[in-house]
């Protein structure tokens, strides 16, 4: 993303819907990942394209039709895991095969329109997919459910944010996420062992994927609140010189994080209100409800994060006004002090007469005395420099 | 617009939709083009008068009617483009052509007047047209649907915002533009080429329209982000010193666009809970909650801008206090050092007898002992502005 | 109003309604003035008592009811307007006559107490329209309509604030007004000439007085901005030594209005949602909605100052900072330059021995070498002294 | 109350109503007072006991039922008003008489439970009487309605608050009043004149109470209003040295108030909304909406004084900075015009020989030139020190 | 708790309610204690495991069904209070028993999964359980009502906050508090005291132990209450060294406690709107309404300490504005006195000739004159020195 406040968009006054990839984005090397899956069997194929897809659905479906129309066919085709270009195998039993297609990587104009033709995605869904940096929302067209989260990394480079699109039609799952670090690869890790995953409809795949969107912000967060108390520590005992530029930097990703926090937990809001329509059974909503409860506590966490940063501040704020107190208290001091000394000998020239007594500054007559008050002063100087180093102010 | 942040109004008291301009705004030299298409057809007619477009509208609604109501009577009328003060011809098949009207420039009185009159638009609407700077809002009159905007332009003059009213009163659709900088020329464009725009209703119109005007905005922030960014990178390195200057700039424009935009996502979805009698079909309704969610995208940023040069405001001031504690430091340093060097010298006011020692201020006897002194000094200043220049003190 | 926050009230424990003039209210010379109108005539009477207000509309409901109850009747009473003390004339034509009593000044206790009788006031409305001050409010009582608004008036004495009561009973508009201003001349004026205010009914003569108090806020609004607008460029450039107490007033004075501004707008909201009961017309509400987007612009208005204001106090803030920092870095360059050569001079005390070479600080032996230094120093100070004023700082 | 922003609380775990008294609260002398009135009389008995009041009370109902089952007995009990230990006097007419039992002082336990086995008043509300400091509330039992309010005295000793609690049951008004300052002898004064207070019902009586609390904190709310008016005539012109002080201490009493405003506002609306189980008319409602204004105005005002107060701290801050920048200014002119003065005269020592020339420093040879020099470095330093004290430095 | 702004969470990606305890969980030794009580007996056994919970259940309710199904057949248990591994004996009467099981300590997953398994609690609550620093919630699962609050505890390790699980289950209630400091031990007396707790529900030991949870953060606030009041006396007098420190502290601890406390009034709130499935009667829902109450003042007190605290800090920042200010103008007033000063002894160098008169400077020529101007300089020094300790600028 060029911009990290800014999201991509079409120039306006394109036509909606005309899957025109944003200008400042490469033609995306996106890779597309078929999983076909049912109780019994999980089969995976990479390096799809759309139209394999499409009739490989066709097939299952076809397949589902004859088993539910007539009796048990019984067509067994054996599935070869990770076989590439073959297509999935069909469960043996009867009960529809459950397919999530996983495209890595931002699709770029021609892939988003075999997409839309092969798949039936919804033209303006796949500009929102093609123009990444978007608000995370929940749109219910008629043809499928379609939801965008974002999901974050924060490491030595700073925070970013990838765009994370997730559809829901029928049987079939799509997955597009803009990052490339294998986000999902603990479901992954999970269907190919089984359990409830396998076991349960298209929905609870969909809530397997945005709870791990959710959940992923768990760990970042836990990194930033470490990085908080440090800073903490540091700037209570001792405010280092670059306190204030990482303040700044801490709470500027705080609020682009809320930025995408804020709607993520409506998207979870509308999720779970439940319309019919979208195709999330009860079992599910169970589940996606403890989703919602994480996004809350992220929220909840990102404000505490920023309040504390904003007390930082403040604190720093205090810390260098209390700083610059003492160091001109100092200055007063020694100004206070010394000014009517120096005036005093001014008056005097120090010209006392050392014929008139000798107690008036028998120095002068000393063979020694000029080196001995330089070297004095030398001396001076450096036990000053000495002490404002070990002070710090230096 | 005279004032920055303030709107024209009427001298209170006068009666409700008396059209009177105000008393600032210049008769404008307000241009109308008429846009006639259908399906098949586009024709466009500039410099029209009110009561021209009266009579088109009239005739065909005539042939409309009488198409609907006999059998088709195919008096075809060859379009020609571009066409002056000629009536756009009607569409060769029957189904009701769709006018556009688009007034370039503020109407003054007298024109505001006509299109009253010929068009019937409602007084208190076009007194809303009338007086600039209105507040972005949407009004469902018995006769037509009101709908006010703002567009905005941001270049090197600072921050413009010019109000944008559209009307849509059956197959007619009107829109006043206050800037002259051809906004909807993209539309126009898109007219002459076909497609969806030309197959859709009015409300389609109505809706590409809005659109534009909402997406227009998107470059404006753009460019605002990236001069935030180049500010934070100034900022957090050496703040310059117009830092404080560009900020409170800065934080303006987000703040005049905000009061926008606020009210424009309002506007939007009211027009999206989707009254029946405002005229806008369900399929434009999917469109337009597409520009919905740009609408509050664009808020989104807005906020996120405001609170990042918030932020950068706070570290600007911090950077500030800083920089004052790292002068005072030198300073005080500087002081403390030489205040008792000075009260040393002072006392012995360095009247050292050369004769007691050989060691005791030989300088003051040597024949050059002054000019070299003084060029000392010399050479001790130039080498301390010298400093200070590339410490940036000076 | 003695105290510019607070308003006025009755002694805790008074009998509600006790209708006794707050302490600090002189006997106001309020003067009420009546305005009969109809379609076809106007006549006013200057100067009336609440009892001859009570005889005439009794007169004037006896000649409706005539009218309605029998035939015409016709008993013309020709209308001399301007007429003092003279009952105001009975429309020729049937149709009740509408009549506008307006009170200017505030009421004392006798006044209140006639107008109770006479014309049936609710008490608590009379004690509210006492106790000036209040926040503007809407009640529907049994008898009537009472609406509480309030007028502003900016200019050289600052912020003033006035509160205006009014009554909608029947045939009859009541209007209170505390300031002595003419505020509603504009409706009287409207009035004699005739138009729309004449044909409608009193409800719409309720509207033309609000619609003015709203309005009536955007000229100051303007004054408001057009001194923000100074005040900006004033202190981007250089910020004037008053600056801060003129935020300081401005920031006043927008939070008094905002007071004032927050309840009218939900007052004018509470007209809007038009309980029946309240005698407001359908034909009416649409203007009053024009009202009511007006309120909303001009809290907006007030809303966009404030942060303005607000804005510019933090520019002041970080320019008063930058300023300081500016003037702290002059004293330490020049202190940084002086203190070590003040040093040297002082370690020689410049005793260097004329004889020892002609270099030696010839300038001691010479005629004029005194008065040359002295008038080198007070040519050096003199030059200072013209540079600070030059620089501002003096 | 032993704590400023502290309410009195039970020991965690104990039994919900257990009605144990906290421990820094002492055994209060509460003294309880019943009235008895009707349209016809009035009789007080003070000192009471909650066992006394029980059995007027039961008699009061069995002369009530008496009258209203069979005819008038008129057993006349002679009225002597301010008689100690009698029981009020019946009145003479059937109607039931109304009962006001006031407490002033909070009770301790014993009372506590007295009154709770006498009058069956529940004891979650009991013990929210002798744990003062709760947050205004109304809660409506079983057995009765509970209002809880807060009034506040604001004098010399600061801002103290005192929990007013108001029990409304059947014919029987109790209020509860930790203050020791008469809070409600306006009321009883108007009891004793007679009047609407005498013919209503005790739900006005109720009314007349909650009006007197709310309205108490007007004048309270005036003083304070003058109090920051004072402050910021002085703040804008000279700052006084407790100005911050001053601010605080205001702002806290401010912040304290509110605690209690922003309740007690609900609580008025709660009992606005009319539950009609709550016991309170039609009659009444009217009168209380008016209450409800006024709670809503001292809320706004309040806030209002808020955001002013908060105003003259960010003005006192600016005003702060801008002093010191006047003072480094002086001082670095000051500075910045004697440092190189200084360090020319060093250069010379001013060892100029008065033998070259008659004008090289004849002071020297002057007979008084010392006296005179030290004489004028006097006057000069007496001066300087008069107009700094002028000026308000020292 | 590791970190102090953080929660625990599962590994993302894992399946839900897969109750593996978090990494930095120690596998808690957390303890069972079941206590068996109705009307007449208080029976309790430490160190239960989850299985003989599970049996002493089955048995209950079988005796339960026993006796509503047929008669009393009274096999009465004897109870031996305190007996360890005994089954709490069963109620001599009809009637079920209720049991209250207290784990004190996190559940590590072993003991997670048995009372999964024995005792059917929903596998996301006990992730909820073991995953603590959860937001407080409640939630209504088809098995069981199952609430989660925070208890505080503040001493002189600063402020600790520990999550407390309840679980509502028929007849059984299930505490699991993660502190270890007997919070409950007040209920326990008070079960053993008899009472309405024994005599009422689950559902009102439940409230018991939730009032119990609100209740404790009373004296906990208190003590925060005073902290502030030291703070705030010691600020307005003379600002310690370590207010900033102190003040920070503060405020983050009022910010965790209002992160727990905002939720905990909202589950507050939705246990009182009373959903009938919850199993909480009508008779504790008036108790409930009385802790609700109670969390809503300690959300008013958190909220007043805050903007207490806040305002403290600007306090602190203009006292800190001042102090600066202070003494920036002692040193310009000793600057600008002892410059001129210096300046002209500096053009004389004092080297008045003694010789012209008496006057000129005789000090020169006494005997004792260096010494003397030596010692008057130190006493000099000393007092200046000891003045400045007493005002505290050393």
């Amino acid at each position: 993303m060029a911009l990290l406040y800014g999201s991509s968009y079409q120039i306006p006054g394109t036509s909606p819907g005309a899957l025109i990839a944003p200008a400042d984005q490469p033609a995306g090397e996106a890779v597309l990942t078929l999983t076909r899956f049912d109780a019994h069997k999980v089969a995976e194929a990479q390096h799809v394209t759309p139209e394999e897809c499409q009739g490989w659905l066709a097939e299952a479906a076809a397949a589902g039709q004859a088993v539910t129309g007539q009796a048990v066919t019984g067509q067994a085709v054996a599935g070869q895991e990770g076989d590439r270009k073959e297509p999935p195998p069909a469960g043996k039993h009867p009960g529809q095969p459950i397919f999530w297609l996983h495209v890595s990587g931002t699709p770029d104009a021609d892939l988003a329109r075999r997409l839309q033709d092969s798949l039936g995605l919804h033209p303006l869904a796949l500009e929102d997919v093609m123009n990444g940096g978007q608000r995370p929302k929940v749109e219910l067209y008629d043809e499928h459910l379609f939801v965008v989260f974002t999901h974050a990394d924060y490491s030595g480079l700073g925070l970013r944010l990838f765009q994370t699109s997730l559809f829901l039609k029928g049987n079939l799952v799509i997955s597009i996420d803009a990052g490339d670090d294998g986000l999902f690869r603990p479901v992954r890790e999970r269907l190919s062992r089984g359990g409830k995953l396998r076991q349960l409809g298209p929905d609870y795949l969909l809530y397997a994927l945005i709870d791990l969107i959710v959940d992923h912000k768990f760990p970042l967060l836990e990194r930033m609140g470490a990085e908080i108390e440090d800073l903490e520590t540091d700037l209570l005992e001792d405010p280092p010189a670059d306190a204030n530029r990482r303040l700044h930097r801490m709470k500027r990703h705080l609020l682009l994080l809320r930025r995408q926090q804020w709607p993520e937990r409506e998207v979870l809001n509308v999720l779970l209100r439940g319309d019919k329509d979208m195709g999330i059974g009860k079992k599910t909503l169970v589940y996606l409800r403890d989703s919602y409860d994480h996004a809350v506590q992220l929220m909840d966490l990102l404000e505490t994060y920023r309040e504390v940063v904003t007390e930082l501040q403040n604190a720093l704020m205090l810390a260098s006004s209390n700083r610059l107190n003492d160091i001109i208290r100092v200055l007063t001091v020694i100004s206070v002090i010394f000014m009517p000394l120096t005036f005093i000998v001014g008056v005097y020239g120090m010209n006392f007469d050392p014929a008139a007594g000798w107690l008036n500054m028998p120095e002068l007559g000393w063979a020694y005395g000029y080196p001995v008050v330089m070297i004095f002063m030398l001396a001076l100087t450096a036990g000053m420099l000495w002490f404002f180093r070990r002070r710090g102010w230096l």
